[in-house]
């Protein structure tokens, strides 16, 4: 395609397990180790280089996070990895508290990220694979995908997905995906709250990529003050939620996109947004 | 209706932007200002005003917020008036301090209303229109209702009604509404949480009446103590939650009302509330 | 059963209002004092008392809350004893702070117990009754369990189910509970979040118990920490909610159980839970 610029990531040499590509203001990062797309330490310090220059890029808009293969978006951590580093002099607490915390930065950085992060589900999201498709602020998913928390399975409980999940779906349906480790179908999901659409397998890309780029095509200024203010207010109490959102929203009307924006409206035209 | 009296609003002078109407307890306000039913800044002090004198009002029980007109509950705040006061020597910004401002006491009021308040949607319901909804105690819709915070697309983000809107449904379902900002129906307000009934258009008057009806009877004490306990409570951890409702469950148990009427349940008559 | 074996919880003399079983980890605790199985000060207590043996049991690893009687799990607090005790010289505050602050307590110990619960509802949940549902880790009814919070019916708000409520199910639809008092049925509990699972009448204890083995089958300390984390990162900012998790998800990969767990998974085998 003629309009897809490669997306210039730092993290993007040798063997890469972010493909990063960007068209139309949508950045697509694909995690590219199929089958598993295992979150493995390398594959999330690529992931969140990839996200800080989405971040600090100015033709960026909107990121969708794909994965690479058909069945599996994201199986979560590498347990091959975690196990092999038993042997380290330290029991492999320094590398689990590597992974750990490594884990816990990226999944915030897709939260607080200025800009929308939407996950395109294509398969099976496990564990961390379950909480990077909760981290982000949208999901779509094909009527194939499968999502749990089985790490209960393994005696290693779902603590850090939990994290993401509890703020994502009702209590007492992320226990039972906790406590039972059970997989959910994608009809599942959409009723719990955990993925916004469900969609034919064939028509996933085609479906996210409308989606992207009708939230492409917005003020990104709006979009930007708006998603923080969103996630900053939601641990506020009601009264303090809206004193920020009424500074938010004076300043908003203050800026030029929402002077353009309503003048277009009530001129009833396109609005040229002025920090395009 | 012989049974209707005229509410004295002290707002309700000259032309009246919302119309209140009182029978059997129920306090009926209605904006009046359709199509649109913009939440102008005339139209939000009126309203403030209508729920402030409602509060003060020994035979008011219940509040139901519906509109005049057939496909517009309310359109939110007045884009042309915003417009205006950009020629304003500030640019607007004390007006818009003053509109913003004005919203976030309405909705506030709203929720810390001490009598139930009822939304009443007959249509559209937009921007703050959608967070008027969202506001609400209960809010009951006819199937051709439709629901969206589409500022989004004029570069003024739906900053204020995000605030109600995230204490109302699941994070996904209010981050998808907020950045594409397209519509939902009837049946996904319902499912989402936004709404709690969908009734046939020709219906839904009949509906609310029965159902504001329902909760009039009951002892006004206990509806006023526990509606401000509810909102209280749900900002406090789980074990100050419990604190704050055995001291009101208490205080509750010793007042006239569950006095008269759990000796009217053990036999098996209709309570008479003393407060009433 | 030849497997089930007597628990020996210390309140179990005389006449007895929780009956204790236990077979294969699982402790079967049933309200005994059909039909209404109210939850008087002396089930409260009772209950209480197996919930404290349940947590020091080094073989419980699962809680199931059942009733006895085919139509009421728990129409809640004892309305009799609560207004027998008005005669009393202060009018009855004292034996009404000592059953609410018995229900906090309670309910409490529910959620913050170190093993999972599970309501296994079998009717009517009202009031404190449909509060314990609540409160409970999962919930499985039959598809003829209904649910109310009907105090605003007796002059006496459900401020204390309304804490557990509230937790569990979205804010229009907890206040529809509350202030109408209304019954819903078990789809739409499921729907709500109340319950997880609707299950034909006759199957009701099969599906419980499969539920219940499957959980007591897990790493029972992976289950501890994991469940105990949840309620405790609730309450948290997501930032300090990732801290404590990571925490407890490092110390979880040092312990025995993930040691085990994982090497079984990565061998393809069944593990064998060093703390059994």
């Amino acid at each position: 395609m003629a309009d897809v610029v490669a997306f210039d990531a730092k993290s993007n040499e040798g063997d890469t397990l972010v493909v990063a590509q960007e068209a139309g203001g949508v950045l697509r990062l694909t995690l590219n180790a199929p089958p598993a797309n295992a979150l493995s330490r390398a594959m999330m310090r690529e992931l969140a280089g990839a996200l800080e220059a989405a971040a600090a890029s100015a033709s960026v808009r909107v990121v969708v996070i794909s994965a690479a293969g058909t069945s599996i978006f994201s199986a979560g951590h590498d347990l091959a990895e975690i196990d092999a580093h038993r042997a380290d002099a330290d029991e492999g607490r320094a590398f689990f508290e590597e992974v750990v915390g490594g884990c816990a930065d990226l999944m915030q950085a897709i939260v607080m990220h200025e800009k929308p992060v939407i996950a395109e589900v294509n398969g099976l999201a496990t564990a961390a694979g379950c909480q990077l498709v909760a981290s982000c602020d949208l999901a779509v998913c094909t009527d194939r995908a499968t999502f749990c928390t089985p790490g209960v399975n393994i005696g290693l409980f779902c603590s850090m997905p939990m994290v993401a999940l509890s703020r994502t779906v009702a209590r007492k349906q992320a226990m039972e995906m906790l406590l039972t480790g059970e997989t959910i179908d994608a009809g599942t999901a959409k009723e719990f709250g955990l993925v916004n659409r469900v969609v034919p397998n064939e028509y996933l890309r085609t479906v996210v990529d409308k989606y992207a780029a009708s939230i492409a095509a917005k003020s990104a200024h709006a979009v930007r003050v708006g998603k923080q203010a969103f996630y900053r207010q939601a641990e506020m109490s009601q009264k303090e939620a809206y004193a920020d959102a009424a500074r938010v929203m004076v300043e908003n009307m203050m800026a030029d996109d929402a002077r353009e924006g309503i003048a277009a409206f009530l001129d009833q035209r396109v609005p040229r947004w002025p920090r395009a």
